[in-house]
Formats: structure tokens, sequence, C-alpha cells
């Protein structure tokens, strides 16, 4: 398993692979990266913290696989953690998780036996030692990986003292870059907890947050400050999109009312989202900015567990509500308007693919080649198969040649191997096609531009990142 | 067609269902059997009535073959009905019912070829003698496919008499146990009908049903009365699944509305459908049983064969509304309050496989490898397509190796080879990525115990079933 | 790439392909070619007016390619169009308009080479001398696809002047009918474009059109009118399908509501749906049509293309709201009163397929096999993946053999090879199951009668098309 041609079916595709993939760097234009341990260059105690100690992923299949929560995000000691996460590995076979797992173990700690209980102490021991060695800090794993560039996922409330500390440190080459997340100002039914939200983000601001021009405001002087650290792009995310006609005047009252602590009814929360991303996907264009519509994640169901260990603890799940509709409404207004920015529509829930796929194309204007993206695979979709799927969706509905690639969407610093996850794919439907005759065999040259193109170009090219010669474009 | 390598594409899969899968025994752990035939023991005129007297699968298929109703539910004589769905089975080539009633030939009669208007009178012929030998009474039939366990279908007003009647009987080893199906409960919108079944209901139980307290305490008794006799699951079908708010107070005044045959509005029924499903799924917990969910199935659409023939005429389809919200609702608050039961979400709508798959998962607690369950394919699902695509969805999204494994779900003595059609599926998909690579060589012996897990021992464990040390659990 | 095994991976494949596919005539039953042209037997000027000059799946392409709307709906010249459209040919690889593109280059000029900005001007040159040659007229073109039947899209205050004049001329045997699309009438919220409508539907009637029994005695007359030269089929677009209770008062004060050009609410016009398809489809049952629901388009997304081009911009794409409660209520009532026509139901969206598949099948009455039909791949589904899911989807839930088969769908005189792809993919699906001994190699003849079924004789007798003895029928 994992050897040198996991995942490639033909010659063609372990020709495009080695061609024109594997060299290829990293940009991952969205994850959940803590800017902080990047500009601290941490360290990690153990094989445990640095896997363990955050991925829900993971947290998810143990809990499946009948672990207490005591040896999950409990009080267990950190070998006792790994035993039983050893023992879920095997019970997740076909998971992505069982790959996952193993080709971190090969790329970062060069260990090609599978994880079991019977090779726990020992794979445990052995990553601890390299842990502990220079080039396993967290630097040292991302420039293992080929990473050039990294987006990080960032609140509009947030100083960002940390992206500034790596802006300005010269020792270290990789970009980092903040990403625009607003999303906290679009829970307006959150009670407390949105007041709260608005007072950090006045005091970020420097503005007095009275009225719904005041958070605009407000938002314009961080969307700025964003701006000048290099801010790329800007990220929603959405249970299900908002449909709902709005004003001004109606997005100014139901602000009042969420400031004054009265209850936000759902239908007048359903109406601000629907007024709030018109107003940031403006904002967004105005800055230049790619904006990522994360569609379909239905959160914390699971009451206990959000009460016991808080959001992102492995209890989210695939909603599944109507898209198509309200899309084409924000959508349509903003092309109409002039201001519609570049775009990337995800869905979390397969059923929703080809309209995503198809809603984003009615809108490209031939300003930009790809202008209008259907993202990559997401979450529960980013695993073998739902990354053919989204590459089949996309070829059939779309441009493949124009798509901006692989994210990691991670927390981890161990996921990068995850683009390479991707790259493997895409170059085995290629070389399938190649070697069915479904693509031609004369056009072999384009065929591996467009992988390379997949891999690293267009996606430098679409988030603005040209950062010398050497990128070659 | 259908030779020992049926299904199966590569050595590793061949392997593994001769070392693995094929000498497992079978638990039938939901289908809709008549507890009265095994009971008896019946014997068969001729094929057609144990293929034909029942089987809306293949009603269906001949009606859209242009068969006349007369040969199908009507009174054309036995051979005239079997000529009709001979001549259909061949334009059923890629359907299921193709592989099925080839299967069934071979595996019950013997009969190596295809069915068609050329063979009809011989096999016809060839079934019917057999049909009159020892050993094709139902328990014959049973016993031939290596039947462990049956779980039924049953109606909580039931008085289960031929389960009592079976468990008494020692010279008959198949264990057959009642399941609790209580979906009359919650029809509250039906009228007399669910006033007519409401006084059958407090007649089982013996207790005077007048209001919802009643309701409860009669459902209870019967409960009990379930429990005695082995019951081990309970099960709940639903069309699109509710999800309201309701109190107790809601609940009580639905239910007097309906005992007073006063109409009940289809707002009101959700909501009772709401609060009744939480309060059976607690009685659930309480009783230790699995609680299966079937979602997504529109009967009856054909309101004239309704009329003509009854429901399960082979006029019931898929639904399309939407199930995350509901669900997240009623298992969330369960787990919340400790009354979760293990549990197995089945739907009908593949748009709803990975938001069923996913969902699931939001409550595994650590209890019971396994106790949240994305169940197996069904009804128009449980074909080669929709199997496969169950246990990739599963795979992906969650622990395949804790699957609980396929059920008939039929109403006929013959059908029996759909597990052996499911598990020579589950072989070709482990034995292709064992062969491309995708699962490791080394790990052969725990794939092998997965496949047998799969097929067997994980439920007789989910189910609580283990009968003796034989079972080697 | 694009030889004689195109798609057919097997020999099987190839054998069904040579001896059952490749020379059956075609009967595009479902078109929107432009009569007039055939009337006219056109000639092109050249090659960007017959490939560029109205396809908007090309403009959509060349729009996400980057390529300014000059060079696609605007003022360049012929040339620098097809420039524009060559580079735009390499990027879409994968996308069903590279296939197409080369498919039509071979089948109908001879070239073989791919085309991309080095071949573009070499093989536009090509194409254009061709296009000055005998037989490449319209009809030329017609013929060489050995194109039989044609069915084109009509509304009913359409004066069908150039069906007629096709039909009286008998130097053409191409069989050209008319299609019935009263979509415009259920349009009821369109104000001043349905009033207008409205009055055009009056003149063409000879009648008076002041309530609603007037509008349905106009349509009853155009019907007829239809039906004199040759319809044989009605076609109806939905983006959701209607699902509301009405009475004909109801649609009688609604319908006021409109000629009196007063605002028709949402809620209205959606009444206003499921009252007008419920009286179209009794009237399709007593022309003895076929009706068509094409279910899931969602139009006209981009307001700025609307007004700048007009529709069928390419600005389309799919919708994804409920169907099954809607289709469930309207062929119920239709099959109760005995006024269910022949239907064939085809969705956008792919996560309808089962739920149209399986609500179809439940209204087969055995008077006519395969009477209700789930429809081919459409419009964005019309590729290799949606071809093979939609024949999946068929099979797994119905009978494959008694489908009626593939369709252009298309405005371009240049899109008939899309019969070759669908009959190559069908080929091969039932190529491969032979191969795999899925199906039975002793039921090859019967598997090949299937193919041809499929590809022609089907459709035949399905829109009753028996022309002559030659039909062999």
């Amino acid at each position: 398993m994992i050897d040198k041609n996991f995942l490639l079916e033909s010659g063609y595709a372990a020709t495009l692979y080695e061609r024109f993939a594997c060299g290829q760097p990293i940009v991952d234009y969205h994850n959940h990266l803590d800017p902080r341990m990047i500009a601290e260059d941490c360290r990690f105690d153990d094989i445990t913290q640095v896997w363990l100690g955050g991925d829900h992923y993971k947290w998810r299949a143990m809990r499946a696989n009948g672990v207490d929560e005591h040896f999950i995000t409990g009080g267990a000691d950190s070998y006792a953690k790994f035993v039983k996460w050893a023992e879920t590995v095997q019970y997740a076979m076909r998971n992505p998780l069982y790959h996952w797992t193993h080709l971190e173990l090969q790329r970062y700690f060069g260990i090609m036996e599978p994880l079991n209980p019977g090779s726990a102490r020992r794979i445990y021991d052995r990553c601890n030692a390299l842990l502990r060695e220079d080039g396993f800090s967290v630097r040292g794993l991302l420039e293992r990986m080929n990473v050039r560039v990294l987006c990080t996922t960032d609140d509009p409330a947030d100083d960002l003292r940390w992206h500034k500390a790596i802006a300005q440190d010269n020792t270290f080459s990789i970009k980092v870059f903040p990403s625009w997340r607003p999303d906290k100002v679009m829970a307006v039914e959150g009670g407390a907890e949105y007041t709260g939200y608005i007072s950090r983000l006045s005091e970020a601001a420097g503005v007095e947050i009275k009225d719904f021009q005041d958070l605009m405001r407000a938002l314009d002087i961080r969307r700025k400050y964003f701006m000048s650290l290099g801010c790329r792009g800007a990220d929603h995310g959405f249970r299900d999109f908002p449909d709902r006609d709005f004003t001004d005047a109606d997005l100014e009252e139901i602000f009042r009312k969420a400031m004054r602590s009265e209850r936000v009814s759902s239908d007048d929360a359903e109406t601000f989202r629907s007024g709030m991303i018109y107003h940031l996907a403006k904002m967004n264009a105005e800055a230049g900015w790619v904006q990522q519509f994360h569609i379909g994640a239905i959160r914390n169901n699971n009451l206990r567990l959000l009460r016991r260990i808080g959001p992102d603890a492995g209890c989210d799940s695939i909603s599944d509500g109507k898209v198509a509709s309200g899309l084409s409404r924000i959508l349509g207004r903003l092309d109409d308007e002039g201001c519609l920015a570049r775009t990337i529509l995800y869905n979390l829930n397969p059923k929703d693919s080809e309209t995503l796929m198809s809603m984003a194309y009615n809108f490209n204007d031939g300003s930009f080649p790809g202008k209008m993206q259907y993202g990559a695979a997401w979450w529960f979709l980013d695993q073998m198969d739902g990354i053919r799927r989204q590459i089949e969706v996309l070829s059939h509905g779309g441009l493949l040649s124009r798509f901006v690639g692989m994210l990691t969407d991670s927390r981890s610093f161990l996921s990068f191997p995850r683009h390479e996850y991707f790259r493997r794919i895409l170059c085995n439907i290629l070389g399938d096609d190649l070697e069915k005759g479904l693509l031609p065999e004369e056009e072999f040259d384009f065929i591996g531009r467009m992988v390379s193109d997949i891999c690293y170009a267009n996606a430098v090219k679409y988030f603005n990142l040209t950062l010398s010669e050497d990128d070659g474009l």
C-alpha cells in the first residue's frame, strides 16, 4: 500500500504525476492553521498532541469505534490515547483517515508499516523521537511539504498580530496570509454572544457600533486592515443558503433589535443573513478578493458534547436545504451591479454538486478565466470518491483546466499529504482518459500543463499570489 | 452467468468470499415474513404462488412490460401468470429482479438455465415437482439457506400467537423474533381507521384508551409483551422526517381530537408524529432495543390500484423531503437526555445517503462500537449499484468494519440469496482495494474478519442475539 | 481518440454496436430545430455560423475561459470568433463539448485532428469549403446522419407554416412533426408578456379569450390543428414541479386577474400551474400524444445577459425543488380518471433521478409496454457520466429494454452525433455486463434486439411513428 504508484492505475497516470504534479509547490489557500504556532515555530511534545490534539475527524471515528471519551478528549495519558487511536485505525479501513494516517506516517516520519495495535508502541516511539529533532517544528513540517503559501481563516475582530510577526520575519520564506471570515457578524440571532462579539469588533475597529451603518463602517476599517496584511480572500459559511427579500431598513431594524438584546426570530435572522451576505460580497469585490461560500454544514448536533467540549468536536454533519434560488438571487444581483468578486462555491451535500456547478457558471463574464469556480471536495467529501466526483462534476459541467485545485481546510500541520492524495487522483483520472482514448495522446503536453496548472499555477493567478519570477507565470 | 465467481472480479475477492463470507449463517434482522407460515411450516401449491403471490416488485415490472392486471393480481391461472412473468424476466435484464430470479432458481431449485418464454414450461414443472418434495416447506427453504435468526415486523396490537407457537416448538432451531412497528399509532390523521386501530390496541393491552397518557400506558404494556417474546428491535417508517416543536399538551390535544373523530390537520399530524417518535424512541431505549428509522417512502401513489388491490401493490416510490433538521433535533434531544437507543438510519432516496450517514455519526458516544448505523441499501436501492453505493458512503463517512450488514426486508421465503448477493459485492469491493493496493495485503486477516463480522457477527452483537457458544463470539 | 472502438471497451460492446446500433436510423423525438431552415433547405455561410451562431453551451464555455462577449455573441468577425472557440476547446477537455466537437468534425467533415489554436485556420477553411458543397445544406446534414424523424418544439400560437411546407414537399423524405409546448400558457405571472401572448393565441385559434373557458377552447382548437400536422407529443417545462390544491374556480379567478393586468402573486401562479398542467395533461391523453415533463431548469439567472442577449444565452442552470409530492398528486389523479397519457419524466437535477424513475413506474397500467418512461439524460446531464447514470438508474429501477432512447434536444443541425455517443455508451454498458457474466451470453440475441429497440424501434412504437413496412415493426 502507498507505493510509488499509489492511486495511479495506468502508465499515463504515473507519468503525469511524476512529471507535472509531484514537484509542484503547495498553495494552501484555505485552512484553519493557527498563525501563532507558525510565528513561534512551535514544537510538539509527542505524536498524540500533533495528531489527536485537535483533530475532530479522528475523535469522531474513535467514538464510533466504541472508545470512551476519556481516551479521546478526556484525561487519559498520551500513550493510552495513541493506542486507542491505533486500534481504531484498523477499523477505519476504507475511511479517508486510513490513507491519510499512513500517508502522514510515510511522508513526515518515513514509517512504512501499517498502524495497528501490534505496531503502536514502535510507531509512537519513533514519531516522538523524530518530533524532538530539528526539522520537525511547525515550520520544518511545512517546509518538508514544499508549501509556498498558506491562507488561514480569521475573524474581522482578530488583531492578526501573528500574521504581522510572520510577515516581518525574514528567516521564513513561506507566505502566510489571513483570510476574512465574518461569519459571526451574520449570526444576529445569537443573543449575548452576538452583542459580545459586536463589542469586540467595535474595539478592534475603533468605531462605536450602535447601528447597522456603524457596523458596516467598522467592517470596512477591518477589511482594509486585512488587506494591509496581504489578505487575498474571504470565506463565508452557511448551513442553508439564505433566500429572502430585504431592504437596508430591514437590516437596520433587525440589527438594532439584536443590539437591544431583544429576541431575533429565525425569520429575521434569515433576512439579516440574506442582506448581510450581499453587503459582505460587495466588500469582497471592492477589495479585489476571492470570495468562498461553504454551504451545507449543520453544526453542533450533539448538545451534550457541545457543552462538554465546545464546537468543532466532531459532531457536525451535512445539511440538506435548497441552494439554487438564494444563490441565483444574490449572484445575479451582484453581477448585475458589477460587483461580483471571483467566487468559489463549495457544497457539503453531494446532492448539491451539479446545482452549484451549474449555478457558478451562469456568472462567468469573460473577465478572468475560471472566474466562477466550483470548489474542491470539502470536509466529508474530501475523500477518494468525493474528490473523484468533484472532478467529474466540474469536468462535465465546466472547465476542469481552470480549476484552482486542492486545499487542506485543516487545523493540523500534518495534513499536507492531502494535496498529494488529490494530485494522484487527478492524474489517475486524466491518465485513464488517455489510456481509453477519451483524450488524444497528441495533446499530452497540454494535458500535462493542465495538471500543473490545477496543482499550482491556477491558484497563484486566481489568488493574485505571484511572488517572484520563479513562479514562472 | 452466476457461476462460482459471480460478481467476484479479483482473486482476493474470490478468496474473501470463499473463506470468510459464504459459510456465515444468516441473521435476517428485518423482514416481513409471515410467522404463521413458519409456525405451520406451510407448503406451496406451485412456484407461481411462492414467487408471484405477494411480490409487488414483480408485479410492478410486469405492469411496466405491458402485462394486463388479469395476469398479475387477477384471476388468470397459475401457469398463465408464470408465463407472463417468464416473458417479463427477459425484459428485466439489468434490473435486480433478473439476478434475483436466477439466483433463486439456482440456489433453491438447482436450475441453471435462464428463464425466458422458451424455458418457462420446463422450469415451471421442475420447480413445482420440487416444491412437493420434503425440504421445500417454509422451514425447509429457510434451513437450506443457513438462516439462524429472523426478525419479523409486527404491530403492537398483534397477539404474536405464531411467535409464541414457534418459540415453543422444539423441533425447529431457527430463532424467530417479533419486531415492534408502531407506525399505525403515529397515523393520527387517519380518521376512522385510526380510532379503529386504537380500539384494537386498547383491547390487546387491556387498557381503556381515552387520552394520550392511556395510549402511552397501553403501548408500554404491549412493549413488555413484545420483550417477553424476544423482540430485539423497533422499526419506524417515515415518508418525510417530522421536524416540529411539540409539548405533551399538544400531543394530548391532537390525540383527543382524533379520538373525537374530528379532522386532524396535516400540521397537527406532523406535530403529533414529531412528538410520538420522541416518546417511542425513549421506549426503545428503555427496552434495550435497536431502533430502525426507514425514511423516504411515498406510498400508494396509484389510487386506482390501492382501491383494487390495497397497499403494497407495487405503487410506492421515493419521496424527497428534507431529513437533516428533524433528525438532528430528535437524536440530539434523545442523546442529551441519555435515552438514545442503538439506531439504524435507512434512506430510500439516494440524495439522503451522505446526510444520514453523517447525521448518525454525530451521536456515537463510545458506549458500543458502531452504536449509530447507516443502514443497508433498502427497497429500490437494494440492487447492485445501491449496495455498492451504501458501502462506499458508509466507508468514506464512517466505519464499514462495524456495519451490521444485510437484511432481506422481504415478504418472500425465496429471497434469502439477497444475502449472498450482498456478500459477493462486499467481498468484491474489498478484494478490488487489495488488488489496487488501497488496502495492505499484510492486513488480509483483519480484512477477512471484517468480512465475517459484517456478514454475521456484528449483527449478532448489535441485536444482542448470542444464542450459544457456537456463535463463537 | 474517436477511433472505431471509441467508448467501446470490450469485444461484446464492439459487436453490439456494430451489429445492432450503428446502422439504426435516428428518431429525434425532441429538439429545438428551426423548421423554416428545413423547409428552405438553408445553407450556411461558414462553420462559425452553424457551430457558434446559437449554441449557448459553447458560449458558456467561452465565457468561463475568459473570452470577452465581443467574440461570443458580439460583433467580432467570423474567424476571430472561431479562433476563440478553438482556444476554448482545448481548455474544455473532459467537458462533453470536447467529444461533441471532434465527433462533429469527424462525422460531418471528415476531419480527424484535434481542434486547437494550431489547427484552427486549417479546420476553419476546410469546413467552410465543404459547407459550400452540395450535401452540406440543412437537409444534406440531416440525411448524412440517417435521420428518419424529427419532432420540433412549437408554441400553440405558432402557425406551423413551415411544417406544412415540409409535409407538402415530396422531394424530402425525413418526417418533421411539430410538438406542442404550451409553457407560455402557464406563465400567468408574466404581466404584459402574458396578456400579449394570450392575444396571439386568441388570434391563432380564432377565439376571443376572455376567461379560462375561452382559453381552454382556444387551446383545444390549436391542439386539433397540431394533430392535423402529425404532432405526436407535448412537452412541458417546469422549474420546480407545482403541488397545490386547485379548483376550476381558482383557475378562472387567477386567469381573469392576469387578463385584467392585475398582479398575480407567486402563490397564485403556483396554483394556476398546478391546475393548468392537469388540464393540459388531459388534453394530451385525449390527443393520444406522448407527454414529456422536463423538470428542474432555473432560467435566466444572469439578468445582465438576459437584457443584452435574451433567453437561451447560456445562463440557465439546475434548480433544486421537491418533485415527488406534486407528481404523485397529478399523475395519480390523471390515472384515476383514466386520462393519463404515455408520459416521459426528465430531471435536470441528478438528485431527482431515482425519485422520478420510481414515481413514473407507479403508473404503468399494462396498457402499453414502457408506458411510463424515465427520460434520457437531459441538457447538463447529457454527457458521458450523465448518460451512464440515466441508464443505470433506469436499469435498476425499471425496464431498460423498454426505453425509448436518446434525443438531441438541440438547436443545431450538427448535433446528431450525440445519438452515436449515446449508442456507444449503451453498448459499452451491456457489453461490460456480458464480459463480467452479469448477463448470460446465451441471451446475446435478445440483448442485441434490446439495443436496436432502444436505438430505434421503441421510439417508433411509442410515438406511433410507423411510417412504412421498412420500419420492420
